[in-house]
């Protein structure tokens, strides 16, 4: 008989979502629409200070479903590869300070100029064993997120969950697991077979759609859920099958939606969230 | 000592490289660039007429590499697999006729509305068995081609070549094959090894390169061998190695390709063969 909103119990917003929302007005903009838990952003929390960003998503009760990101480990040289441990380093210890379990890892592309993406991935693997038993120390888990494969070139030369999870198995479950990101997955043959065999290495799962056409900017294509070709509801079932009960993170590249009010962003969010992913 | 160019013995210029020619100009430019074949596109043969143009490369002594295209078998209901079967079936005559074994199919995608990435996949496997046959009695094969999974909504729900292989593999292998077009595929972590299992399967290795950034219509972003991101020297190499002895199809959409001379189109790619693809 109420006219409240079913509280969506799961729902996370990633809060570049509301590019244009710093994180004190994310934070309140998650109170203001009930949505229970955030998934920071490294640049944002900077702007406010770690040690502040910490404080306030604490204080007004809020989950971090997972701090974005680390990664871009494909550097040749020692050069390269010591800047991306610190880099890496200094993140795992911003999320273990900001209270999330989960650190997301984008894993970077090709270096400029090369072919060997071979080479590039072996890499990937060699520092994921180095940072591994750091994440173990921290109580924070590297979530190794395939990223679509017209990514591979330029962002990230892990290209399948299956593939993250070869990588992912390596480790003790509680070091590294892996990001099922509806809209970089979505299209694969073996997403099914891949989702049940993952398990418990799922760190995270987040949502939007596939919308078409891309536009020149293919990063920013993504759009709300139920905006595009992606059935949610299936997915969510074969999660939910393989023991997945964690956040469900809403994170949309989209200049339309960058450029749309949060509030409104939020309610949509809401909508969709019960419409296509998980029934209230 | 001697100045000629090394002839490109297994190079093909597949038509859409030099969509601004007729057909017979495509003639004319293979014979006068020393290509010893062509993948014809059905639109420009049926502007000059299916018997005149077998006529043209017969007597120019060219071979015909592949037919583009068939396929799109993805559309629901009686109508649509009823006409997606018939075009296909001319799509095979006309292949006969053009004295090419080879029938490219781009599957399809998803239908209107529809996100039922399953049934879409499945109708591609049932009006598959109904083509294989008719493929068999005309000594022409249905060779599939899996899209980079970038083109998975819109225009085929095959994506990787294991998938393609999961398909061809329910049928003998004169029948269906699989093509291997390196911007579709060069991403795939699981790449040689299912390259090692297509054998006798490959029916067409189709080369472009993967540029960035992407253009707005990313159907149009490829580039010449040698000018982004992919490794050919290794593909050509685990392609051998399985067997695969076959035409070397140069297949590029990209509207500056398109505005250049054709016939500074077929020295590139000429010159790229050797620096690339295979030596001289």
């Amino acid at each position: 008989m109420s006219a409240q909103p079913v509280s969506p119990s799961r729902l996370s917003l990633n809060q570049i979502t509301t590019k244009n929302w710093s994180l004190p007005e994310a934070v309140q903009g998650c109170l203001d629409a009930g949505i229970p838990a955030i998934g920071l952003w490294r640049d944002k929390v900077a702007e406010t200070g770690v040690a502040e960003a910490a404080k306030l998503v604490r204080e007004a009760g809020l989950a971090v479903s997972t701090l974005c990101r680390g990664g871009f480990l494909t550097a040749p040289g020692p050069d390269g590869r010591h800047a991306a441990l610190a880099e890496n380093l200094r993140a795992l210890e911003e999320a273990a300070e900001l209270g999330t379990d989960t650190l997301v890892l984008v894993v970077g592309g090709l270096p400029d100029g090369s072919r060997d993406l071979v080479g590039a991935r072996e890499r990937v693997a060699e520092l994921l064993a180095e940072l591994a038993p750091h994440a173990g120390d921290l109580g924070v888990r590297l979530a190794i997120e395939p990223l679509h494969p017209m990514f591979c070139a330029d962002r990230a030369v892990v290209s399948t969950l299956g593939q993250a999870l070869d990588l992912a198995e390596r480790f003790p479950v509680e070091q590294v697991g892996v990001v099922v990101d509806s809209y970089h997955v979505w299209w694969d043959p073996e997403l099914a077979s891949q989702i049940a065999r993952a398990g418990a290495r799922i760190a995270s799962y987040q949502v939007c759609d596939w919308t078409l056409p891309l536009p020149a900017d293919a990063l920013l294509g993504r759009g709300h859920v139920g905006d595009g070709h992606i059935d949610f509801r299936t997915m969510t079932e074969q999660l939910t099958a393989a023991g997945y009960t964690g956040w469900i993170e809403v994170e949309i590249f989209n200049d339309t939606i960058w450029n749309t009010p949060g509030a409104d962003t939020l309610r949509t969010m809401i909508e969709r969230h019960h419409a296509h992913v998980e029934a209230p």
